[in-house]
């Protein structure tokens, strides 16, 4: 083991909810090989990330080292932990990708859909089955969260082994997949656990998890109360959750029926892969439409308040042939994430003005978190007693918070944010470097750098507007006619009339006035075209706008 | 009184929180005479509005209307009651505005911001004292809300007594300001009340509301318990809270320092209009930053994460001279406001990183809200008596749920959002019309339509990005050369390389076909050139960008 070290090296999700992607190495200095442990998205919005369609870790470090890549594990089939294999697998160098059946399902979804070989990803049994991969032997721990056949990876490494939690809660009653099997656990801890990387984005909640199970009869309660019909919206991949909508509906005499290909897809995945046995027959958005309404359940994507999902659609009118009405009931079994309250709030009001019933996310009757809070990570620190606990999976606040709790409570921490290699190999982790991370975003088809300046551009663009200058200059270095202007995205009308107007006639004073050194000169014709806009602006309509001039020069 | 009318006419506040501003009238249907109370704003977003200052109402039917203004009420300084004023005022007929002193002392100075007249705003003294106003008589009725002097209006009409609460909570202790005073509000209500027009904000918060006066012991204990500096923010005009927040750091032996201009504003509005009496001296920066940080507490602006505000700009390090170290303090004394969820969480991340300890809105412990809770809502009804409630100030969900609570409890009800005229003559409100409304951004100075496409071109261009052509026609109506093209926020390389070259190809492709039928029509050859550039752009980064089309004709 001479000079051999076990490092972790978080590339995304540490720092953030969502876009996980944890890289595992042991060996020589720089030489090591390397596991890496998901690979998700996250979610743009307009604030930051105008018209992106998906947000990636920047892999750019993994690329540079892969050909000491060994695996790829996918813990769990949510969008934050697959969502960006297909995208980014290429860049790998085409490295096998091990899952569970379930989330394996998914995984080779993803493969396929850009235009991978979905058979590089290799479907695993759990624990006791391990997968070997260069110095690391891997297993599957199964473990409670919001999606079926959640895991945890089991990592043994010659420094030891360490327990790399994903997300978790810990649910004795999860309604679908697996119990909180905590024997399993101490089995898997009792070898000694060298280093715990554990799941912090609940850090922050002091009461103790709830059960999945726990919704049961509340759920039941308000559907057999309902007149009307009767919508509730959840995550998609929440099969549990789904489960017992459908079940509460079924026992009310209501016919249920998905909408939204996030569902659709999930649901199917579970039956085919054998998750999902007994859930309720389901009907079709067309032979739904024909059901009188107080015998109806729709189950809808969206709980987000996402503007072209199902139940976005519905609380703007029709969708599918199926139209909301007074005294309907619309139940958000979900939170609603930071950044997403307006989105929901607009349905929320939407529905409202419907004269539909909406029970939101205030009351936490109808929904339970898949994660575990504080009290459940005290306990999971306590079941694996791992030399140092390093908090994954949070925001910078949630990481802090995290490390404070495993150090109040005896075990060494420390803070590590994307990009912070650590040297897990002694008796507390040590930072061994800080490598470059980023953003890539997916934007349309093209993936683009999140430093690359064009999406800054755009949000240039849609703060100032912008405003384009033509200019033609004749053979002779002279000007052919007046500058031109078009702005987009500006008032009309300034303090003396039309915007344009006034924007030409300043441009053609400055053309009038310029030298002829000036004019043969494009890039000081140009600033000096882009300044007299921006100046005239502000002195029009208070703006300074995005200025694109266009010279063009015959002969 | 044969045909005449009480009307009540909402133009903004009823379907949204913030941009309050109410009409009333009494008269013959169509000639009633007018008042109008409060105007006030909202603010933007980037979701919805980039690139916009503020939002006001549409006032456009008032200005039609204005001939029959007869004066302007505003119940207290908040800007989503009074920041419009000074923005919308001389489209409104230089009417009268009423206000009490420290509300007044705003007023004008929003009036003077904007040039217009400080000396229109006349400053009255609550009720007995009443303004006659055509055929009302209004009093200022004193009220508890989080800015000093707050005040809900007595409107005495022909057809009986309004009462329009404005924003409030039943407060007997509020710390600065008076208490509220349920026997002045028993008088009120004793000649019988036609309507109650009331705040519905906090609806759905069904605990009793706190004091202002219960946050004292906790501030204290946490100013006291903490070492290093402590840096606390809240509502620049909660008045009151600052006071508590300054005492607190005051025993504690700490110098108070005031940050952000909104903040010292209030503070010096509440001392001249005799408000403030006793608020513990304040340092400069300039001071603040010699004194050891264990004995220096700031109060700063920006408790909603703005990016300009103070709490920001000391997140993301120097401000003013002083900087923020690991084991400083930093209290949010607020509420996040729905949609500022974003810039709260970057803010709080940023001091994580720092090592600064924050403590944030989720305890409760160290906030209490301006606006009656449901409880407090039940309590004013009854106080009041009514023959109808009228829920005002809140989302449609607020109004809507607040129009149920009332009609539960034996009270006559109406919902009625932004342009819903309400007729209040009768036993029940009967909706007498329905009023164009809408909201008119401020956008640099200019003021312009929500709906002139100028914000949604913008939003177009975040999304989509933009791309410019242009071409040169000969006087022989020959391309004269090829089409350029320019690209601002779109990714640079496509599938077949660099995105300009494929589209100028193409371009020039798509103008070598055209005949000189196309070439010699405007609108065709902008149309063709148009879809060249969306369907190339498709292909090649599988996004459609919004174009613009320049077209030179020589000659």
């Amino acid at each position: 083991m001479s000079g051999d070290r076990l490092i972790y090296l978080p590339l995304g999700g540490a720092g953030e909810v969502g876009m996980n992607a944890y890289v595992f190495g042991y060996g020589p200095k720089g030489a090591e090989r390397l596991i890496l442990v998901d690979l998700g998205v996250t979610f743009p919005d307009m604030d930051t990330t105008p018209g992106v369609d998906l947000i990636f870790p920047d892999v750019a470090w993994l690329e540079a080292n892969r050909d000491r890549l060994e695996a790829v594990f996918i813990t769990h089939a949510h969008e934050d932990h697959v969502g960006a294999l297909g995208h980014l697998y290429h860049r790998l160098g085409a490295p096998t990708v091990y899952a569970r059946a379930f989330t394996g399902h998914i995984a080779r979804l993803k493969m396929e859909e850009r235009g991978r070989d979905p058979a590089r990803v290799k479907i695993v049994e759990p624990l006791p089955d391990m997968v070997e991969a260069g110095p690391f032997r891997v297993g599957f721990l199964p473990v409670s969260h919001s999606i079926p056949e959640s895991a945890s990876m089991v990592i043994d490494t010659p420094a030891g082994r360490v327990v790399h939690t994903a997300d978790f809660k810990i649910d004795v009653t999860p309604v679908v997949g697996e119990a909180f099997d905590a024997a399993a656990w101490e089995e898997a801890a009792k070898p000694g656990v060298q280093a715990l990387i554990c799941d912090s984005t609940n850090v922050f909640v002091s009461r103790p998890g709830r059960s999945e199970a726990s919704l049961a009869s509340e759920i039941e309660t308000l559907v057999a109360e309902s007149t009307g019909m009767v919508v509730a919206t959840t995550f998609a991949s929440n099969v549990a959750r789904l489960k017992t909508l459908a079940e509460a509906g079924s026992r009310a005499g209501r016919s249920i029926c998905l909408m939204g290909r996030a569902m659709r897809q999930m649901i199917e995945a579970a039956v085919q892969t054998g998750v999902l046995t007994d859930f309720p027959r389901t009907v079709s958005p067309e032979e739904a439409a024909s059901i009188p309404r107080d015998n109806l359940m729709l189950l809808v994507t969206g709980s987000q308040g996402e503007r072209r999902a199902a139940s976005a659609q519905l609380a703007r009118g029709k969708y599918q042939g199926i139209e909301l009405k007074e005294g309907d009931t619309f139940l958000f079994s979900s939170k609603t994430i930071p950044g997403n309250e307006r989105g929901v709030l607009r349905v929320i009001n939407q529905l409202s003005e419907i004269g539909v019933d909406v029970i939101d996310d205030s009351t936490d009757r109808y929904h339970v978190s898949g994660h575990a809070n504080r009290p459940d990570l005290e306990r999971m620190h306590d079941i694996v007693k791992p030399r140092m606990v390093i908090p994954m999976h949070g925001e910078h606040r949630m990481l802090r918070e995290h490390a404070k709790l495993a150090r109040s409570r005896g075990y060494a921490a420390a803070i590590a944010p994307n990009g912070t290699m650590l040297d897990l190999t002694g008796e507390a982790p040590k930072v061994a470097e800080h490598v470059e991370t980023g953003r890539t975003y997916l934007d349309g088809t093209a993936q683009i750098g999140a430093l690359d300046g064009i999406v800054r551009d755009r949000i240039r663009m849609a703060l100032n507007g912008h405003a384009l200058v033509t200019l033609i200059i004749d053979e002779d270095g002279d000007p052919l006619g007046e500058p031109w202007c078009e702005i987009m995205g500006l008032p009309e009308t300034g303090r003396s009339g039309a915007l344009v107007e006034s924007l030409e006639e300043d441009l053609a004073q400055f053309v009038g006035r310029a030298g002829r050194k000036v004019l043969a000169d494009d890039d000081k014709l140009e600033e000096g075209l882009r300044r007299t806009v921006r100046n005239t602006a502000f002195n029009e309509i208070g703006k300074k706008p995005e200025v694109t001039v266009v010279i063009s020069r015959l002969g």
